[in-house]
């Protein structure tokens, strides 16, 4: 954690911890300054407000699961850019659903089912606007990314 | 509008309102009070946060669509009973599934698409646990029913 | 089980009791009286509209699967409010939305899938719309949750 | 109307009356005799167990939509075979799925949406088991439905 | 296997054999002789169409998963009642609504997911429209299947 | 019509003769031959039967909505490439999976909801693995696609 | 159209200009710089490769139906927050979930269907990460919208 | 591999290796040449775009899962017949229809979710188109098929 981190992961409740580590990994990876939270908008909802307008980061994350307001309720408090993970469980389609469908004037970014790597790539994306070594750090994930899938491709028509 | 009004009722949106007027009418019907608000999970938290803790309602009724996060949000921040109506737009699973999904702890009543008036019915059948008043206009309410579905078989059956 | 229970809780059937218990479990923390039923709206219809009419329960929670009439047959024979739960299976949608489509007039509100314990919280805030002493009870259960929230946010940011 | 008609249909509403209509005009055709119903099973329950156990029927057809508790709710009631037709409305999943997913012990015969005449086609099948007159209306009634494709496909290739 | 069994059932691949059984269970059970098949609407359609004209089966059920032509397929060869089983896969929606959809003019009862159970006693009660020896086993084994729901009561009331 | 067309299409009904007529019309710009036919894989099975085994055709275009059985059927009498289309309904899950979700062994190529003219270019398609000047017209063909998106794109431009 | 436009939006076809120019609106009235093209994902790939690389815009906006590849197809091309719109049709979860479930690696930020405003709110979002002036615009943007509501509620209290 | 193989199978990712294999089988099975790759719509568009035009197939098979761009991607750069092959995940219904539910112009055909063995099948038959020695083949495999069911039927009627 740092003193002032750009991103702030807040999580609706820790077992959705592994989807936040995705996330997480990927931020430090891109030499993006985070800080990790649970805070639930129904069960603490207070907690949340005050996390939100205390806070001086420069993007949201957040990750959340069955009816999944937690996204919302972020975007809700800033008017900075709000990254929705929704999380796997019975039925998916519903915190996917929630996520997505914001009403007009309040928008969340949703990215895909458990994709918390993909909402650490947008939010360092977002900070690579104004950060030149940012987006330097996604160029070079960006070409291991493609060196990897040409490497399964050698490795395959070696063996095929 | 009375001023203690036993339900209230908020809307996400203006655009709302025909559901809402669906269940004033069964309040009002059922000898009720109520008032009726539009207030917004998204675009006025804080307001919506002092009108759900200033409010001595017993019960709330939420009615919204999209990602319907209303319902969720008043249940946050009081402990009456809140039952949530899903308003019908382009996919309508969306604002079903939001409202019905609440993670465990902070629970919400959903009705039906667009079901105003059982809103209105269930919470009057709440009130009713302590008010033998609203119990017997219930009764009313629901002979009237029957009677209406026999006074139709009755038509059918002079008709086929 | 007490004599006069404040809630009845019907499961469709023997297998929906892991659902069951975790609602029992909310009930008896929050101090309200219950009594658990296995009954089904299509094996025993008979027994069933003897059970409801012949039960002075202030609140009725019904736990179903599959096309989970069982919720909409309770609210058939009593005016007193009926939570219904729908609980998981292979598809998930048939019984969300067959507890949530009530027709108009007799409504059922419906908890998320498998959430015995939101359907107890529900029962608990409509019977402490009279009794003061479960208002206390559900007081202190969401602060204990909210606690709950904010340690595990500590813990995190301990390790973070 | 018949005195002892072989097939009781039964709408959940008049509002399903042109489905009822599809079905008894193919009821007809087939020769089989028929009463038209409206009752509820949420509305009217007493009246439906009434109606169902005093019935000579030999099949029952039930027209419902939403959670579409009708036909389950017929077939609680007797051991003769029922068949269940969904009504479109703003879902369509929650009727059909209502109306397949019944409990093992319990079945009914689900046949598509709207589809009123197929519920009338079916009916007769089952009676057209003993009654070989009814099976020759059906040998007729597909004889004209093949005509009718071929006479389309001849106009077709005519213009094409 | 009978000489001439009443029940013709059809499964589209050997690996729906376990929803074959629980039907024949159910068939044996209620007194109702049948025959089963292994044929597929795709792979063997010949076959299919000669096994289907030249049985002289009263009631036909299909078992089929994935686009579940069969039950459809065996409803196109005969006048007789054709009860169509979805059998569970990665989807479940495919099968259930390819089964239930049927166009006008040839219907299938459709029974609910992997319910072979249903499917045989819908068969029994079809044939029971002619025969009162299997009227009677049906109501005995309605009669099992509600004191197995009273017994699990009791029980259950014993515990809690 | 041709003597011996290149390509089959066949409709399950008149209804789908506007989903039929996009796709003949990019068949006679492809320079493709084809025959149109209405003919029923429920209501004209033995006919559908002749109808495939008799044709020359090199590819089959069947289109069909609801429970679409008639691209699998025409699958299971030929071994031409089969493409399905789904037509519009009150569902579109139901004739879309239909389509795609065939069993392994017996593939249909699914186009998207009421794409006629897809299943006309694919045809072509695989027509022009054989016939250079069915080629050469996709070629042309994709060019009036691409000038007309850059045309749309500088009017655009022109106006914004 | 500005020489150097902070954001370019991209409509997948011509018919999709409705949700375009609510994106449009919104992005001059939060003072933000912008293009809007029509460009093909899968009708002129090549235009759409040399359009993303060619581009300085900081921010990407693509609006696109059905199997909606334009917004992945334009992150493949470039390492700038892409935002996608899912534009409503017959079946409206195909082009939500094409958006979504983009692959780890190449994120995309999706909002609700036909929601091209926050679209443009989410862009103007992202640029005022670095730029004070849209910041500002964006309070004076959600001031406006929470005084809407705020002015909806007082006028529906008048009334009710 | 063959130096000009007729089928280029590629997958997005190397963990849709299983789907390819099945497909690799029946292609050897079926005397098709092949190549198989991995190569991915987002990660590496542009070796995409070269491998495809690139290429002398005469067909292409696209294995994908998630927002299943791939096969998409590849009918833009080629006028040849592109198979999509949708890969089982989380939601199944994500890369059914963003295969299925290509736009106007550039066809995909989609075979069945997993279903590698029906792509290989498919590619057979339009090969097969000109190549009398692969129809032979496909003869041969559906009379394996058939062969297999009557034996599956025998197996079971000894049993039965």
């Amino acid at each position: 954690m740092t003193t002032n981190p750009s991103v702030l992961v807040v999580m609706g409740s820790k077992s959705d911890l592994p989807i936040g580590e995705k996330c997480l990994g990927v931020l430090k990876e891109l030499g993006v300054t985070y800080q990790l939270m649970v805070c639930s908008a129904h069960r603490t909802p207070e907690e949340l407000s005050a996390l939100v307008k205390g806070s001086k980061a420069e993007v949201f994350i957040a990750i959340a699961g069955l009816s999944a307001a937690l996204p919302g309720a972020i975007a809700a408090y800033t008017l900075r850019p709000v990254i929705g993970v929704p999380v796997s469980g019975k039925l998916n389609l519903d915190c996917i659903l929630a996520i997505v469908q914001m009403p007009p004037g309040i928008p969340v970014g949703a990215v895909g089912l458990d994709m918390g790597e993909n909402a650490g790539i947008l939010a360092a994306q977002i900070l690579a606007v104004k950060d030149p070594a940012i987006y330097e750090k996604l160029k070079a994930h960006r070409t291991r990314m493609k060196e990897k899938v040409m490497k399964d491709a050698e490795e395959l028509s070696g063996k095929a």
